[in-house]
């Protein structure tokens, strides 16, 4: 018999997402939890059922995912937790481990500081262990993914300046913006054109600044709205406190990532554009190193509907339930 | 009776782009000049001749706009200049002052140093006085046209620590890679994707350092390509030397810029798109700085066929026959 | 001086190709005229009322310019021309002449069937004696814009088998479908997509009907959203009643359009593309007929903003004043 | 053991569609197979040999796919099945029956009428017991897969009066015009335009003539390109001989088509879009008709590469190999 999931907010973008990767999934059912505006969309054949606390362990969900905004994920995912649940939040809830972050970042008091500081953050390359044993894990903003993986590795091997500063050029597909009809996402607003939002302010900027230990001010961001739906690159721009070429940085990723099943590193210069992570589970990283001058550029592709949410949602619950990492993410 | 206009290389996008414009304008008229591959297309009503220097005087050219590649300028620009016509040239022929450099970054020898020398660089915000007594004038590339006019004033107002490099994150639309069909620019190789090409050694970055007085190990710069047809915008990374916000930033560009009819400055954080400047000679800069890091993102964005391409090679051409500069181009 | 226009709606797609085009019109200069979400919008310099009657007149408003929803069209029409303003209507409030046609396309009884009968139809390729001589022009929708240009000619001509039917496969761009956020308008519903809606009962039928003197019975008519931002092409499929080729069609198009300055018909079996017509205010015709089966395929191509809208109510005002009828269209 | 498939032309579209949908077969294993410029490609960790006919055998190739040019797959295909493999060909050479036929739509002579003859017409709603029985498999035309499957069941209803003709207008997205960069595929000739081709004489046309068994002079066709990667969708007009309304039409389908995988009818209207079918092997039709003036509407949309090639072409192979139908494309 296989593993009941509930969806929550399976109506949205990221929600629909873990309703098609999961009807894939060899061991794990999906479940509709209808809450709100969830209850307009179709089902196409999947159970359903409406929220309630109760109503989770009468259907017999051992796993909730939350694909709603923060407020609701902030009281859904207690409820959830005490019916014996365990959660895989997808909001900005519980990611920033105490509540005066969250007020600073979301502009908003945090409910459950308690949760906020035991949710494990759900990047298994860097959290693995501490997700395996978790209750409540909170996955990781999009734009974060991508630049975590970039950097960490680089700022742990101790090769990047952080004196000089980092830059990361980030560009999201339309579908970050979510399913809301608004005049910024009108196709006309969109399609032929190109723009910055968020500029050095972005929610997601503290998630990068806790997992690699960088200070704010050592961390330039900006967030760029791409005409296209799914895809997130990030360009990322550093001094090397060494003398560098491509290869030695390359050969940094490799070690760190040669048994990840869901990272690519490219060679020779190669970089990644947004179709080679298009509808995968996986995040590319091509390099350009300048010796002489320390310069160096990283890019980083990934698909912010898998790997930058619903994917590594999965990613994530395969890891709370004990099943194979790569389950139903191949 | 109105000036006449020879275009060279009017069946690509720049030329195209020319002859649309000059259409329009009320003291020049175009005439469609036919090398090589150019004679296939049709006239529309166009006066039109084969190339050869002699050809020139017969139809009485005064002013002859190169949109050829960089060899081909580079032969047919002095014949144009020996039979009398001034030159507008929109290839990178004539960009980079001397031999050497043009040899670094073209990897080619340059057939006429000397007029190297003596061309005018075609940044009228810049280089007005020089572009008006030329003979010869030189389009910039599209990239260093939004970069410098974004760094110039910045730079020479002195608020930019070089020490911390300045990156230059550039995307451009398809119409910058040229009309001929390749692999790459086939429509479903670029829709719903993005990509880097040619980090930190795109030929256009030595007119940046040219311009502004930089050094290439001070500036990084990135071309992308984005899923759409015409227009540029470049987000900018700096330090600033000093604790400036964005309305001092902005207060430097409002005094360099403030009589300068094509460009506009964004106020009060506002973050200017593509769609501002879609089919206008205009450049739009925004500004996003933080006083206590001294971190500063500008934003710089242009048609990369207009102000990066035909409408600035007309900027140009007004100066050189002492038309009014705005001419054709509101 | 220049005679005065205001635009009422110039928020909306419609409305602001209104403003862009008359900014070049040499004779006339736009005013924007506030009616409620209109205030919301900036003004670029141009000079601004709210909307009143009175007010009207107080601005030496010559002409008005209704870009609004049939409902407000139906209001603010009969009071501008009270006040002694000119009305050229966007809207379907006046195109179908009887309150009962009006009632049943529209699901609305209408407020001033006196006008609706008085309203001439703003087609001016077939009515440009009445355009001259009206006080209120209706200017006709975009979708019956081209299907009147291409298929009137040929039922005049008594060329087409009325009894075989008429189909007319429309496709629009999405700035047909107005600016307002919906969710069929999100650019993720949109892009990568296309889809048909009011299949056989869209309420542009009934002015083709009118325009052509056609029956209900014999007009297929659908409706479909393309993935971009303007342009509308119809393939039109008939049988002739007698054995023709391509080029025997072509002729009665070339007899009827000759003098007419925004009508082009294609040779030779050559179809026109959005692309020829985008930003212009032509409407481009190609034929391909089969002499043998008497099948013919019409395809007709407008800029929906412009000939489908903002360019044909300028040539209709350009009429209504005197003027050149191709005066800031060229 | 897995059966091994192999795939020649792997390089274009509809290949590498193929080999990203075997690879997740649980019972047939791709195998590239490198004929002329396949060998550029990449291999992604899977096997790959050098076509020559003796590999074939060598490599243990029970079924081949040729996803070649008509020319090419008329060379291959004997070679192959003298060697002993199963060929299902996506090619348009073995579709039409005759060398006459053959000769009047793709212009050339047949090397091989006796296989043309053999070949089974792959669309498995209605030929599945040839094909199951075939050595030899023509997978149909993207076009008139859709076509085929909207008509047919109308046709041998006999609720369609030919005598009125039917209308076919078809749009595709650019896979569909293949992989090689022309002037025509760019992308900037493709975004924001759409166009007409191949009017009345589609090399698609005699498959559905063919296939629902209608005169040349009944059918009209047009193929027209959409501004976006994959999909197809048709809009058929024809008149029903008696009146009936689209509740009666939808019930012939569903007669038609109730145990049928693949195949999704629209009820109360409704029209499907290109994303109710991307990225799978489902057809969705919808109707609209009127009875009183006999006039029907029907919408057929698929995945090109999908129904309209590769996944049709694995339904077809799953039938040679005495597979479930729907294996690996679920």
């Amino acid at each position: 018999m296989r593993t009941r999931a509930g969806i929550v907010g399976h109506s949205g973008y990221s929600g629909a997402e873990l309703v098609k990767l999961l009807r894939r999934h060899p061991h794990v059912e999906p479940v509709l939890v209808d809450h709100r505006t969830d209850a307009a969309g179709g089902s196409d054949g999947i159970e359903r059922f409406a929220w309630s606390p109760a109503a989770l362990a009468e259907n017999r969900i051992a796993v909730l995912f939350l694909a709603t905004p923060a407020e609701v994920s902030m009281e859904l995912a207690p409820a959830a937790l005490e019916h014996g649940a365990k959660v895989v939040d997808l909001s900005g809830a519980f990611r920033l481990r105490t509540a005066e972050n969250y007020q600073r970042w979301y502009g908003a008091g945090h409910a459950r500081p308690d949760l906020l500081a035991e949710a494990a953050y759900g990047l298994p390359e860097f959290c693995r262990e501490r997700i395996r044993h978790a209750r409540l894990v909170s996955n990781p903003g999009c734009y974060p993914t991508a630049a975590n993986l970039a950097l960490k590795p680089l700022l742990e091997a101790g090769i990047i300046d952080r004196a000089a500063g980092v830059v990361c050029d980030a560009k999201s597909g339309v579908s970050g913006a979510g399913k809301k009809p608004s005049p910024r996402t009108h196709f006309s607003a969109v399609a032929e054109n190109f723009s910055a939002y968020s500029v050095l302010d972005h929610r997601h900027v503290p998630e990068v600044l806790l997992t690699c230990a960088l200070q704010e001010d050592e961390f330039s961001f900006t967030a760029q709205l791409l005409p296209l739906h799914r895809g997130i690159l990030e360009t990322i721009y550093f001094r090397s406190n060494q003398p560098l070429d491509s290869s030695a940085v390359v050969e940094v990723y490799r070690r760190q990532y040669e048994r990840e099943p869901f990272l690519r590193v490219c060679y020779g210069g190669d970089m990644p554009d947004l179709h080679a992570v298009a509808h995968t589970n996986l995040c590319f990283l091509g390099v350009k190193a300048d010796p002489e001058s320390r310069r160096v550029v990283v890019v980083a592709v990934i698909d912010n509907l898998v790997k930058g949410a619903a994917g590594q949602a999965i990613q994530n619950m395969n890891l709370l339930l004990g099943l194979e990492e790569t389950e139903g993410l191949l």
